[in-house]
Order: structure tokens, then C-alpha cells, then sequence
């Protein structure tokens, strides 16, 4: 059996970048299951027609086809029961719950920070695409979108619930990582790998990232940084 | 056995409006467990000195004493395993986390809101107290920290994430109303028994308001509100 994320990439294949398949990547390394990369580009379509959508990530065993990070964490529990991501009916509630709260806290403020580091990291080819796409979406020139200080300041506003708790225990999970944390940290490597690091290195925040980046590394080997 | 409830009251001893006890009063009807309610005023200290500090909510059974809402609600999953609040440490750790992560975000607006309505209802004995306590906090006059319309505009979006889970499922626990539901509508109550209703009526978070009040209701009848 093969097993492929397909995951988005820069202008440099190995350049991986995407917060949503970073939580993918780190719940396979969770399970001890090793995958094939199939980075693809925005513009790719017709690499993930078989998914029957367009987003990444996407999981594929064989015939087995699977879109969307929460969506693979459950798969992948369902497939392979050990060391759960997401856990029972109630745990899963709750992670989604955090999912939705962290999301719409950090996505924004992330924007403005990354914006101009994700059209700088990308495929020209994909250039015009994500412009059209992005500037649609927020109603103004990226440029005028982008706000790389403001963004900074409310990211770390959004970090501070979390910093407190992580100055009592060590990861949001518990004793030991789980599912949410690497729901979260997905964020924040969307940053690392743009070269951004929005947060206080010297804080109950930068030292989760910097245990999760180290198990992560000595699991799949050194993450690519673009040079900005 | 008896079992007693330690909570705030204002200067009508049935006006309730704490926060963190109307989670308790919920977590109580959850278990199907009986009480008796000992209002006490901001400044009745010696009546929680039995607890070794001063802070409500304070749960009592006997000799058995716990105070803070999410110390009673493991409590009550230990002492009366039925219908777990928590559930197992995985969603327990969850739990705990979406209160960090919605007490940040919600609580400030609801002050900024709700100060002067707090002010307004407690025992006159009590004002010097609050207006003292609340300044120092504040690092300013309780009349210069308030905005009402700041603090909702604030609090509806903080209530967003919300808004978009509660519009797929019923609670935030999922298809039936579990701890983390009585954890987060504890901070509406607060606003609700000060006559304010900072959340559109017709939304996602207003139905499932109401399915807890009225589920809240039938079980212990009407929620006394102060006319303001």
C-alpha cells in the first residue's frame, strides 16, 4: 500500500508552507506512519481532480481518499487506533471546538503578517492566481491588505490564553502531545517555513514550538525555511 | 449529607449573576443533584473562611470543600461519576483549555459592559469594596473603564467561532449539552441576570442560550434578572 499527502509546495518543492498540511504531517509522524510527498502547486488542479475537490491536504492510501486536516485526523485514528489524535466522541468535540476558536483568532492576524512572504515563496506560475484569489477574497490590493505589525501584535493578543497554559504544563494536550497540539502549531509553522517568527522566543509558546519542532525534526529530518 | 453552594449575590439575595457559579448551578441540574444556595455579598469573608480563601463559587458537602468552578466540576465527576462534565483526561485537558481560550476573549468585553450593572446591583455595603478592588485592577474610575458599546461589539466578535460551530450542532459538547456548554454560557448568564443581552437574539449562540435557559428553567424555575 502506498500512502500520499499531497501538500502544497513553493516555488521550491520542498518548500511546504501550508498550516493545514504541517497538522497532517505531524499527526502521521504521531502515528509512525510513513507517506510519499506529492507537493503540488496552487495553480495544480489536476493533480487532486481524484479527491474530487480542490484543497490541500489531501490523503490517499490506495483507494482511499481523504480531504481536509480534521477530516484525515479522524480518518486516521479510525485506521489506526494507536496513540490517538483526537480521541473519544467528547475529546473530538472538543478539539473541534479549539479548532474553530484558534483558527479564527490566529488565521487573520497570520495574513497580514504572511501575505507578501507567501507570494514571494510561490511558483510564478502560480503568482496571478493567488493575487486574483486573495485580493477577491479581502477586497483589497495585498499590499493594502498586508499589515506585517499589526498582524504581529494581535497574533501574539490571540497567543496569550495560550501562553498561560503552557506555562503550567507542556503541551495543550496534556503531558504528552496530541491532536490539538498539533492543530495549533500548524499555525505557527506556516510562519516558521515563510521565515516569520511572530512569536516571543522566550516564552511558554516558544519553548512548545521548540519542543514540537525538535521531536518533529529528529522524526522527518531538518523543515526547509525560505531565506526572506 | 448536606450539600451547600457558596455563591455571589447582590443586594436581592436571589439576584445570581457570577459567572463562574452559574457554572456550578449548571454542572449541579447536569448531575441531577440537589442543594442549598448561601448567597453571600462581595464583602462577607468570614462567611467563606471554612474554604481557606475568598473566592466563590464554593462547593461543600459536609466536610468535603472545593472551591473554583473547574475544581467542582472534577469533583463532581469524581464523587458522581454519571454524566460525566469533563470526561476523560484527554477531554478534560480540552476543556481546559477552551475556558482559557474563551475566558480571554470574552471576559474583558463583558466587563467593559457589564461593570457599571455589577456596580448598580450589589449591596450598597458592598460598592466602596468593588469600586476600590475594580479600580486598582482597572487603573482606572470604573466610569472611565466602562464601554458598553466597545465591550459588545467586542463580545460578539469573540462569539463568532461560536456562532459557525453552534449553527452545525446544538452545543458546544456536541449533539448533548456537557461541561464545556456550562463553562462558556456561565460568562452570558453573567450578562443575563444584569438585564443585558449582548448577542443577537436570532443567531446560533442566541438558540442555544435559550435551549440551556429553558432546560435551566424547567428544572429549577425562573432565573431572577435585575430590571436595568
Amino acid at each position: 500500500m502506498t500512502r500520499e499527502l499531497y501538500e502544497l509546495r513553493g516555488a521550491e518543492p520542498d518548500l511546504l508552507f501550508s498550516p493545514y498540511c504541517w497538522r497532517v504531517r505531524l499527526a502521521l509522524l504521531h502515528k509512525g506512519l510513513e507517506f510519499v510527498s506529492r507537493p503540488v502547486r496552487f495553480t495544480d488542479k489536476e493533480a487532486l481532480a481524484f479527491s474530487g475537490q480542490k484543497l490541500v491536504p489531501v490523503l490517499r492510501e490506495d483507494d482511499r481518499v481523504v480531504h481536509d486536516s480534521l477530516a484525515i485526523f479522524r480518518y486516521l485514528d479510525e485506521a489506526y487506533p494507536q496513540r490517538p489524535l483526537l480521541g473519544d466522541p467528547s475529546a473530538y468535540q472538543r478539539a473541534k471546538v479549539i479548532e474553530r476558536l484558534t483558527f479564527m483568532s490566529m488565521r487573520m492576524p497570520l495574513l497580514k503578517l504572511l501575505v507578501p512572504r507567501v507570494h514571494a515563496v510561490i511558483d510564478p506560475a502560480d503568482r496571478d492566481y493567488f493575487r486574483r484569489t486573495r485580493e477577491q477574497a479581502f477586497g483589497q490590493t495585498l499590499e493594502a491588505f498586508a499589515d506585517p505589525s499589526g498582524g504581529t501584535q494581535r497574533f501574539r493578543e490571540a497567543l496569550e490564553p495560550l501562553e498561560k497554559l503552557l506555562a503550567e504544563q507542556p503541551y495543550l494536550d496534556g503531558e504528552a502531545a496530541g491532536g490539538v497540539d498539533y492543530l495549533v502549531v500548524g499555525l505557527l509553522l506556516w510562519a516558521w517555513c515563510l521565515g516569520a517568527q511572530p512569536w516571543e522566543e522566550a516564552s511558554a509558546v516558544g519553548a512548545w514550538f521548540r519542543r514540537l519542532l525538535a521531536w518533529y525534526e529528529q522524526g522527518q529530518g531538518p523543515i526547509k525555511r525560505a531565506a526572506l
